[in-house]
């Protein structure tokens, strides 16, 4: 891929961020942008028709509810040969809708996933990136300064997908940390809590700790479950209503629902064998 | 604190495991249960009666919904100068309805929370104690072979809260992995996904992590809770109910409902900031 004329359509953080970078490596950097009309450090505005006329790779980088709007007004102009890649944060099957969008003007499409916060990270944002063409356009990326944009699989939609399933992780995390700490605070444990817990997943490898974990579940999920029913009464008992707490009692109650215990009379060897019995389990 | 006579209530998995090594610490062990009547490992069996009048300190190490039923058959017998510890798994205000029990007797009372799993530590089990004796008895017990009780407090019920509470944290972390990797799964992305996720938590530290995602919190969570709400839907379109992903969802509502991102206008410069003040706006 020799393309080195890019076309940001959408200038917000993460457009500015990589924009920057990839003039400063060497390519021609142009933006369209509904809200901002005039050149921006050093970066052309140009109207949607001549940005697409102009570059031979394009970049939506807007807000994600504008992502099929954008690809439609884009498609008018587009043609076999050029390329674009849709980095919105929006879940596969919306990856799919723009795809068949953009396709049918002949132009090849890319999506990607920015897996990290790119007001933290910057251009070193790591970015999954799937499609047809991903494996020439993650290199191409590479290259103009995006050094951890990395190539997932040809079919378009996997790397929104791995993003969307890897949220229940983080920003499930971020809500037990809270709940936690909100609990802890209010029955004047907060900073033992922490400590403990700092503590705990410092010493111990995450990748042990996570695997013991899930393969102590199907043995333990019964104890776990009256548990955290004795949890859910603590904290409403603190006058506080504990959320994720009571998903938690749900999801017990749903293992021993579908029979883990009796699948797994003693704890299994890999953490997948629970995995994978469970995804069988749970019926579509 | 001197005794060395050392009485369980209950010779379940935690009590066989604390009584073989204070044996062989030096300490004589005798035992009551109600399921087992004969001297087992070298520990001889007492009724209950005899048990509390031999021993200086008794330990229950019952199933939880026995912890007040055999602190009233105990208290029968108890009086001034005997110790009584229930290191049962039980909620804070549980511990203090057992407390009464015991006090009304004139021995003394200290509860424990054992936070590890017993199965796989042993009698290097963590164990938190609170109560007014609780210093001279975590000393004791560590001269005995559990190395790792921990004084917390003097205040009967808060070594459990810690561990109610710390259980938010560690029994929500084991179904949010595995509802991502199931849900990874059905998606045929699980590998990567577990590759991402062991590679991200293993080369940042867990502190640095954990306080990012709580000081991005306030000024992320309605970005975060529209994502989650696309999780969600992701998940239901691969058929699978997604309980952790839909707390998440209810989890940022809430905080955007107590107005948490105009009370941040900015990532606030410590993690706690964010917490106490959702602490302050949930109102009992």
């Amino acid at each position: 891929m020799e393309a080195r004329k890019i076309g940001f359509i959408g200038l917000g953080e993460v457009g500015r961020t990589f924009a920057r970078a990839m003039n400063e490596n060497g390519a021609e950097v142009y933006y369209f942008d509904v809200v901002r009309k005039n050149s921006h450090e050093g970066i052309p505005f140009l109207p949607m028709e001549e940005l697409v006329q102009r570059c031979d790779v394009l970049l939506a980088t807007v807000v994600s509810q504008a992502a099929v709007e954008v690809a439609r007004e884009a498609c008018r102009y587009l043609k076999p040969g050029k390329l674009y890649a849709d980095l919105n944060s929006t879940s596969g099957s919306v990856k799919r809708e723009v795809a068949k969008i953009i396709e049918a003007s002949g132009a090849d499409f890319v999506e990607g996933a920015i897996l990290s916060a790119v007001g933290e990270t910057g251009a070193k944002a790591s970015i999954l990136v799937s499609g047809k063409k991903a494996e020439a356009f993650a290199r191409l990326m590479n290259e103009l300064g995006l050094v951890h944009v990395r190539y997932f699989s040809p079919r378009v939609g996997d790397a929104s997908t791995v993003k969307m399933v890897r949220s229940i992780f983080s920003k499930g995390m971020e809500c037990l940390l809270i709940e936690m700490l909100v609990a802890g605070k209010r029955a004047g444990v907060s900073d033992d809590l922490w400590k403990e817990i700092v503590q705990f997943m410092t010493e111990h490898p995450f990748e042990r700790v996570a695997e013991n974990w899930i393969r102590t579940h199907p043995v333990a999920c019964e104890r776990r479950y009256h548990e955290m029913i004795q949890v859910v009464e603590t904290v409403r008992e603190m006058g506080l209503e504990p959320i994720m707490a009571k998903a938690a009692v749900d999801f017990f109650k749903r293992s021993l629902a579908v029979g883990l215990p009796q699948a797994f009379p003693e704890k299994p060897a890999r953490s997948w064998e629970v995995v994978d019995r469970l995804e069988k389990e749970l019926k579509p």
